[in-house]
């Protein structure tokens, strides 16, 4: 599979009191990232409040998405569970759907050991035939993995393949790369670090923002790709405040505010978490009139 | 409620295939618990891995629990749900069968603001009446809550009556002292701390020690209460390099690997955790044996 | 050499135009630290502004100090310098004018490696015959030492043969004690651990409180010495807000501050530094009010 | 003034003995750095130890760089003192030789606040004409800047006009681009990420490397420059496990070690900093083999 490019997070409708899933509203969501030509959908993702789902519900969502995409772009289903056995049922359920690939993060209550984590991303390539993005976000997984670390996972674990890095820290992808001469693929998952990454040789960005401002992460993605910097740094430079602000207002509550000010009904994110207030309402929808 | 002293923290023990819950294993510890003089017996913390349960498992060691127990002490039932709706169920359920106290902690994938993790305890507080000792382990939880904001959960959330403080800060202790004036309980967390925790003012000493060294915490407890600083002192450096052990190691891993050591079997904590190896096996025998 | 207690920290007094030390009013904050029972008299600590004094000025301090103290307790000289070489030189300019011992602590530009700070220490062990007090302080000095690493140096250095500890960390202290067999001497650095760390096991207590709130630092560390562990909590708390502002508003901001509200002129510290503003001067009267 | 490009850093080499500075071998480490191709000379700075020089050897080394630089190319003098008396003394002689900038940090015992940091700066800037580069490095310096606080100065403080970012977050540098609208020059001084830090709009790279790897760092920045991305990402590639290197190792140590290795008899870095050792110097002569 060789995968590059931009790979879009759908956010996860809900219904007006927040109980059920909106399939409908999922597969406008979907369209929308298609229309913004991103290269791959990657469901069940943070933007998805994957954590916040029972079963029923995320296995709705994974079938919607296989079926809603139809093999237009490849479909990434993400899995951040805390027991190894639920991770691999997800696993194989991701492929008995037919989806093309599984990103999968350890998800920590205890800190777990670098044995720990090797063990559990084991068990889900043994479980599953389907390639593996290892993906390392310390912020939200609590827990930590070094770029020698996953790559010595992607080099002796079958199905690991690939690498998503989103600890916001450009020295991790230099070591990727150089580590691995490049051979490792790497993808980017900071927002706020898309230009710098993808300068640092990573193969493409994973991003949530498509489903608010269109193809501009792809546009910034082929600037890159074409050596224009200057149009590189200045399409970067544009989306940034919005980038920044979508990342630290929470992505959910950010990218379900930005669709419900752009008339799309996604609903709120999942209590605990809150909507947007007023006032970030206001800010954004300032940057969302500057992008589109 | 007037709780003070040891809280002690069974853990879950599994069938030898790690599929489900050893009830009667459960009582077994338990009652090792009682036998070690703790005046509070708290079902569903991190040593009983409750992250790593399902719905039903959850329950059943709730249930079990209290029925075990039997009132000889209070029970406190520990929640730490990702969404709220999940936290005011079981809380329900806490309630419904009989418990004595609910021990809430945010559980975050999305870092929580103030405002979110103050509605998550007023939701739980809304749907039980039972008192709610607020738990800040940023550690295992992801989310820290500053002394200040405890508090004014404590001062304005009905329910909300103690506090449970384990970043191992001591100055956290200091803070929640003096700034209640000594009014509001807190229980020390933090294993390696019991000493410094218990002459800053703490309550109690919410551990799961009891499980393998019988009542020396709860003598530790006694000595401090009474003032005997030369005995407190020498009876926490006897258990110091075993509380240390116990919290670095892995708590359930740890303590299901002493009581297995002892002949109880309790079987392994749950994938991805592993149990000790064998070298932590060997220096957790040789401080039992000093211990014991 | 048996040392124990309170060891008092005096300011460092300069003249209105901030250019010159002003010995006289260093021999009157000495007196009062002499008045407040301490066991010891460290000059040239942080509280007393080394690091912003000229070779001249650090010299004139130190042999003041030595002369007004007179032999009624052991006088401490600290050396927290950049080069070897100069901490060699104050080293022997300390023995040469008779104090009783050395608190060293490396302070860094580039980070330094424990080889780096050993080969330092053994310098400064092999220029003077002096007791040295090894002294961690990374918010001061930019480089942090373990206890490993400390109780190393004591065990191999000729005359390396205390500690003092202020990272704020009590963990740091149960290592120290444990590791030693209650065999090295160390004290505590962070004023506001005092009841913890004396309950710990520490010597005693560095701190430059007694300046302005007289015994009751000496009747804390009674209290602990006694046993009378209500007392000791009671007479903590009593103290504590004073302590942390003293710290959090910079001990030499702090103290001249409260110095000069006691009516003794001892000046500003030294530019960047910054005297208290109006507000934080009103906070610290209150306290003082209800302490002295 | 319109600086832009590499800002070469030379150590300061020492007499065998470690006590005095070589000028003749300082002339060479210049030279090397001018035949490197530098767009500006920075005395004094981390790799020349300006921590470790007394008084007298400061002002010999920055006159000796003014007068042996001759004009070439503009001569930077970084200035972190503790006292800010010490840094207007050595701000006005840098003035009075004639050199052409002053690099300006804070350098701290005590942690600082804003206030105090901006004091220092306004005092320099009142007591000398030169521009100032506001230089943040709170890895030795011991305080940390945020992008805002810095363009404060920048817009408030007469001579401040540039800004030197060395804390290896790339999102400090948005920060500085995106606040000031591209309009306030700011400088990469974190060797390890001087590709994304141009890429990213930084003027240029303040670095050490052209004293043992020639133009290489020029050729980087003018493919940055120049829009050839590729061309740049191979360099920085054939460049970082070096640039990674000298820093981990500690710039000075490794700096010289590595002209040691060309011939070059620069001496040792002035203790308590040791030379690199066997193993790393085996290393350093792998790279610079590749290298040149």
């Amino acid at each position: 599979m060789n995968l590059s490019g931009i790979i879009g997070y759908p956010v996860t409708p809900f219904s007006e009191n927040n109980k059920q899933v909106n399939l409908a509203q999922l597969g406008d969501v979907i369209d929308t990232l298609l229309e913004a030509k991103v290269d791959a959908i990657a469901a069940l993702g943070s933007a998805g409040e994957a954590a916040y789902l029972n079963d029923d519900e995320w296995q709705q969502v994974a079938d919607y998405t296989v079926k809603h995409v139809a093999g237009k772009v490849p479909v990434i289903i993400g899995i951040a569970e805390l027991t190894t056995d639920q991770a691999v049922k997800y696993a194989q359920y991701a492929h008995h759907i037919g989806a093309d690939m599984i990103m999968l993060s350890p998800f920590s209550y205890y800190k777990l050991s670098e044995a720990e984590i090797f063990q559990h991303y084991e068990a889900v390539s043994s479980a599953s035939p389907l390639p593996i993005m290892v993906y390392n976000n310390p912020a939200t997984c609590g827990v930590d993995m070094s770029p020698e670390f996953m790559l010595n996972m992607v080099n002796n674990i079958l199905n690991a393949s690939m690498i998503k890095e989103s600890t916001g820290d450009i020295e991790r992808m230099h070591k990727l790369y150089s580590l691995s001469e490049g051979n490792v693929p790497f993808f980017n998952g900071c927002n706020h670090m898309a230009l710098e990454a993808l300068n640092a040789g990573a193969s493409g960005w994973c991003t949530a923002a498509p489903c608010l401002i269109g193809d501009k992460p792809k546009q910034l993605f082929e600037a890159v790709r074409n050596g224009e910097s200057d149009k590189a740094q200045k399409l970067f430079y544009q989306q940034y405040e919005f980038l920044e602000f979508i990342v630290s207002s929470g992505l959910a509550a950010a990218v379900k505010s930005g669709l419900s000010l752009q008339g799309k009904a996604v609903g709120n994110p999942r209590k605990p978490l809150l909507p947007l207030g007023k006032l970030a309402q206001q800010q954004l929808q300032g940057m969302l009139s500057n992008l589109t």
